[in-house]
């Protein structure tokens, strides 16, 4: 068994170094939702970077969208999200009025050994309601007042917009299938009970791409998604050995699909998901053609073919997979006697590139070291410490997963070298100044 | 007068080649909603990395931040969002009942020579009600039922997620003032009488960024930052002339704010604001301690020195940053007495960077070129086309603005050299593709 660290610590280091943390925590907090610091904005944004390169960049079958988060309420009648895409809730007769998920409560008394058809209210012991569905798409209102057409839903995943723009991108793109549509954004979820820290929360970042191909190849793209997704991964940095496929059983598909696989982390909280990859087939373009009246199809105008896409796709979560890279990148070991917490991350994924040290605070040393700071800063994301001890401050930046430290010392004034730490051999190297940007540039890749 | 381009070729480029459209096109579109599609993206994000190097990478007094769209509800009375955040909205008694901003019917009348104390229904003519205040506020709901408490609201600025955790970050960022906390987000604003294409939109990314400074040298502060956001468009290429800093007026001035200037852009609706930088003074930070009950000061620890920070507010909107870049770059010449529409946007602000052509589809030039693009896009985002005539294919790039054109040649299977086109000067000059990248990297800066 690998390894795996707790969620405690992660939840620690991000509060500690400020990655992230409770929103609205003045104010008592507001129930699973979080605000990134510094280092977790720069953390994000390099995952980021990294999809869209690998999906965008590097590709020419791939093209991308950023689709409004509020869309016509059309749209969730279409897709099945307004009439299904709902949690059972029952509520307590008794004293406390309180209001759980049926499901969950059924588990609880299960785990006990309890008979799951005789449940009571767990706060009071009172009676409970029947079931009821409750939708969680957050509902708002556009216009003055709350009249009718007007009600409106924050979208509860990005994929919907992907096939609203379907035709539109067909008509500019000049692709034809096998290609994709991708984007990055949020969704919101009004769950009852989310929870483990950033795993499940009311607002999230989702990058979704769906794929349209020719119906009979649907099978052949959902194996290469699979695999493609499974890699990528990889080249973040994550453990092979933490990284599994899991085929969802008959009783798992949503409504919309006919296959998925999970792309499973083993998080502390246990194998959970990472990435979905679904076959969706044909369910949303002929659901949005049947409610919009329009033909969503492709037409090949060179031999006649037209049909309906099916769509393979990889839909990942930002935030999950920022979690991941905290977890697997997270270790602690010993240097001199002294414990120290260090992220692992690879150099191109670290929040920072480069801290940049004097070792004392004279002899021109700070002055020595900011040069070489501010002309570093221009090629990559690179910090500037003079406060306390060396080792103090190589500890901070092995928190936050900088992989070079850079010190300028008594020699450095002598023959414009520097030492260039690494975080994780821990080896010091001199480089000359003159070479040190385009050393690390060249490590960075 | 400076030439400026008409809203409408704007909107028919967008249009025409997917940059930006109207949002749930195929239910009818939904009020002042828009998508990006592919090459907006692509333009979208390179402002958003141009922001973040300017006021993140570039800088080590100004961290970074990625606050929750939904915060508490608290949030908003501090804020003074929750009392004064509203149009004034009348309604028709008459035949239509249909529901109007009473400033706009007011400047109506006074634009056609009428009493504005006197409106009637400009649709049947009915009476009006009273003026009465309505919240810009998207509302919605946390939790299965609409009961007290449990209201929360879509944020209608990304700046209150700041000062909420400006607390937070001031313990881990090891800052003191002056220092900033900058963050780019959605916010979200219920405007009855929105337009101008995405000038004005329901859901919008803005770009803040709080800097929090002693409150003698705010004034100072001000004046820095009118001047450093100012010159930051210009290094994004647009044009000097069609930028201005325009102070507000005591009667324009926000609740919360002593002194602001917007930049201006000349747009095709005239003059409008790009960005407005606003010295807010204590006035945030005071009105969330009071509610929160936190003191949110500084505190010198060296001196004792302890103070509420003033604070300098640059606001820029990342959806006009775009539109002020599409219509600045916007142009149209001749080439061989044919019109050709071309982008002049700097190649580093162009969604595309380099296209590679072949000159024919065959004799082994395609493959040539794809071999050429392959290489090119690990480096930069690039693209391969063959379809239709060599000119066709230029227009196709002039028109996004590709700075970059790269075409594979009889020659080219001779001597491995390529031609590469100049989007405006039109030179053409022979490259060795061994030298190709590296000739574009060193040209992109």
């Amino acid at each position: 068994m690998t390894d795996v660290v707790s969620m405690d610590k992660i939840v620690a280091l991000c509060k500690r170094r400020g990655l992230i943390f409770p929103a609205s925590e003045i104010y008592g907090g507001i129930a699973n939702t979080y605000d990134y610091g510094h280092y977790g904005v720069l953390l994000k944004n390099n995952v980021v970077n990294a999809w869209w390169k690998a999906m965008i960049q590097e590709r020419d079958d791939i093209v991308a969208l950023d689709s409004a988060i509020i869309q016509h309420p059309r749209t969730w009648e279409a897709s099945g999200h307004l009439a299904g895409f709902s949690d059972p809730l029952v509520q307590c007769l008794g004293k406390c009025k309180r209001r759980f998920r049926e499901d969950h409560l059924r588990e609880e008394a299960e785990a006990r050994g309890e008979d799951p058809e005789k449940l009571v209210c767990p706060v009071c012991g009172g009676e409970l309601t029947e079931p009821r569905p409750f939708n969680l798409m957050f509902e708002t209102t556009i216009g003055p007042v709350r009249e009718e057409g007007s009600t409106v839903y924050l979208r509860p995943e990005t994929a919907q917009g992907i096939f609203l723009d379907f035709k539109t991108t067909l008509g500019f793109a000049r692709k034809k299938p096998p290609f994709g549509i991708a984007q990055i954004g949020k969704s919101f979820r009004n769950e009852i009970t989310p929870g483990n820290f950033i795993f499940r929360t009311l607002e999230f970042e989702q990058m979704e791409m769906e794929f349209f191909v020719a119906p009979d190849e649907a099978d052949k793209w959902h194996r290469h998604w699979m695999e493609q997704r499974m890699e990528w991964y990889v080249t973040l940095g994550v453990d092979r050995d933490k990284l599994r496929l899991r085929p969802h059983g008959a009783d798992e598909l949503s409504h919309y699909s006919s296959a998925t696989s999970d792309i499973e982390y083993l998080f502390p909280i246990g194998w959970s998901e990472l990435e979905g990859i679904a076959n969706r087939g044909d369910f949303d373009l002929r659901q949005h053609a049947e409610y919009s009246g329009q033909k969503l199809e492709y037409v090949d105008t060179a031999t006649g073919d037209r049909y309906v896409p099916h769509v393979i796709e990889p839909a990942a979560g930002l935030g999950r997979t920022v979690l991941t890279l905290l977890c697997d990148a997270y270790d602690e070991d010993e240097i001199g006697g002294e414990r120290r917490t260090v992220l692992r991350l690879l150099p191109r994924m670290a929040p920072v590139k480069a801290a940049v040290l004097p070792l004392v605070n004279k002899d021109g040393q700070p002055e020595k070291a900011r040069a070489i700071y501010e002309e570093l800063r221009s090629r990559m994301t690179a910090e500037y410490d003079a406060g306390g001890s060396i080792g103090k401050r190589y500890r901070r930046q092995d928190e936050i997963g900088t992989p070079w430290g850079i010190t300028v010392d008594h020699q450095t004034m002598e023959d414009d070298t520097v030492t260039l730490r690494d975080r994780d051999t821990l080896e010091q190297v001199r480089v000359p100044v003159s070479e040190l940007a385009d050393e690390l540039a060249s490590r960075l890749g």
